[in-house]
């Protein structure tokens, strides 16, 4: 392990063998102002700095926040250690339990916890962007999302948070609309029509590095914040 | 009624006072190349041409080609006054029966005969360039509509005309997604989705005016053709 | 002149006449919460409540609100009514020298006065939606716009006014590109493109109605409102 | 070397650790109906089957087709070897002289040639629908394209491409417009403007991959052609 310098920020990536693990760790190696300390991944020989197996073999008081994108098998452990060491936490890992969600919140009382289904700064950018919808009269509004032919949820879970969003500025509106094909990495529009104008919102994601940059933002942004737990939204607000 | 002026295309309209009769009549009015005869309508104050109750009013010999926007009830009288006087038929009725569908396809072999669900050239135009698609190996295909709130039949008869076209050329597709809301006129839109690139076709009606522009072009087509049943697809490709 | 009914809004349309001034007598036509109290053109013979020629034939003390789509030759007419009557001002004028401008600050002083080179709320919801980019780092930004091919102005006005909100979110960004043809009534778009995604928002007027639903919109909101000049982000605002 | 598969098609590919070679060597390892019997390059070290730093170092009578996807500077070479052993070429090098196309014109009278400026089949196919406008009456043309903001030519030799095909369906249109901004890879996208509709036709590139899947589907269909001057349209077609 290389000495840190000063004011650089060092993260712990847990998952490094895993598709957005690895995203992680290769867009992390062009930045000198990161330091991945180390890596937790059960695959002993994967090419990352400091590879341990278990969240146990993390060395203490030298990580600054913790970026989790393994399974919800390991969040209980990883919550632990992040507790324990009082050491902030930003993770993308989905398709957890009810009782996962709230051992999160609970987090959030002790360390700065960011949750996120979807890091992409340009899908939280659009998010907030759904508010201003609240001023337009009699329209009709509709979600679509396009992504490729292997993607089995549908509609995507980033297409259900905006239409959380969205429904919280208009009200009720139908179920997303869901194309499915070829390799679209992901498509999500929104429309608001009106009788007599129509707005329409477009987010495009051009590969899965979108997530890791935003991941990396969220982890730079949530050094020294005070305990809490923040969202995508609190990030690029600031 | 005017002296008409040689090679001016003598029309006859029936359904004068319905909205796409209106939108004809409107449209015709502009166009010096254009005279019409007479207009059947159930209106007798209509603000058009020498209106008449019914076909058995319309002068013989002096019309070169019957547009009929009216409604179903009407096309057996519309029909055999095409028949016995020997004029060309452009209709655009929908909700035929398919004893009535299969009129028509009888009649054109005494006269000259073209129905269409859809009047637009640009849908003629681009349900033609769907055939094109049959190049691309291992893609997915999806057909999209939006349309104003008011619009009741979901999917639209054009996009089923549209994926009639496309299932030509590329085998079975999912069934076309619809969104309504607000006024929008109407969009299709077609998605060919490949592993890595995606082709889409879209046409957006910008109103009403655009079919009945598409009926004048077919009414100008037809005039002095041989006896037979055609469709938009024969008028934009001579 | 039929009775005011209470809460009735009290219109006087200048420039009834022209296109924009139709289509604000005819929209409100349509809506019994608000009356036309008297319409000032210099064509006696307009089918439009109480035509009066100038100003000075509008009743006093009867009217809430003037909307004004007529022409720059007669603001200091309709500033000099307003002032004197007391009487808010909605206008949607183009073409104003400075010093014309300069007035309408000033009458801010003494009446609540609106103006505005785009009357659609769509429009004004989009502009406000712009100052979301400031949150993203490291992409480019493009306007383009859409229109028919007889316009003249290039880029639209409302591209120049886009491209200053969206220049005090992000910095500089290039000059609007243009695209003119066929009927398009009028395309905003608005790229943000970063290296691993792009957002775009896309607002699309159907017709010359979206500008006079919003103009009815601001003089419902401005009246009763105290001295001041507003915009159309202050009316969606609340 | 592997023996290959009877019906396995062998291929060399020149400018193996170019990106556009990378990407073929890539495709191809996939692919097990293909055999890349050799790649030329200067890279010795080169993760690659067979490599050879010269034309001269290919062996004889074992190449189905060469790909070529170097540079202008060994165009000579390569087609000096494809001449003299016979065997098809399928290039997709970019700024040739007039003496270098000249050149390849002139080797398709001795064995089967295909030089494209982009090899992608969604392109090709969307060129060719080009043609289908020439059916619009009074429409007017407008090519967009864009870019991430590391592209130097502007527009792109794509849009001129597609430009040449869609003028010569409706005569002279206007320059393309070009955005650049972020990591984009690719859009194309042709508009038709009619007074009452508008066709748009869209191409997305998801990646550069698309470009060797078209230059691999191009080998397989060159192969055993007669002696010609092709392109991707000729592929396409058959």
């Amino acid at each position: 392990m290389a000495k840190s310098k000063a004011n650089q920020l060092r993260i712990a990536v847990i998952g490094g063998s895993g598709r957005m693990g690895q995203e992680i760790l290769s867009l992390a190696a062009t930045d000198p102002s990161l330091e991945i300390v180390a890596t937790v991944s059960r695959r002993a020989d994967l090419p990352a700095p400091n590879v341990v197996r278990k969240m146990s073999g993390l060395p203490k008081g030298k990580i600054d926040v913790v970026i989790d994108f393994s399974l919800p098998e390991v969040l209980d452990e990883v919550c632990t250690w992040c507790k324990t060491n009082r050491t902030a936490l930003v993770s993308g890992v989905t398709g957890l339990s009810a009782a996962q969600k709230k051992k999160i919140s609970s987090l959030g009382q002790i360390i700065p916890v960011l949750w996120a289904p979807n890091m992409s700064v340009g899908v939280a950018v659009l998010a907030e962007m759904l508010a201003g919808f609240k001023s337009l009269q009699g329209f009709e509004f509709q979600i679509e999302e396009t992504h490729h032919k292997h993607k089995k949820d549908k509609p995507s879970g980033t297409a259900l948070f905006l239409q959380d969003k969205l429904e919280a500025a208009v009200g009720p509106t139908p179920e997303p609309l869901a194309i499915r094909g070829g390799g679209v990495f992901g498509i999500h529009k929104i429309w608001a029509m009106g009788e007599e104008e129509t707005i329409t919102l477009e987010h495009s994601a051009l590969n899965r590095r979108v997530f890791a940059r935003g991941a990396l933002r969220a982890a730079r942004w949530i050094r020294g914040r005070p305990a809490g737990v923040y969202t995508m939204a609190d990030v690029i607000r600031s």
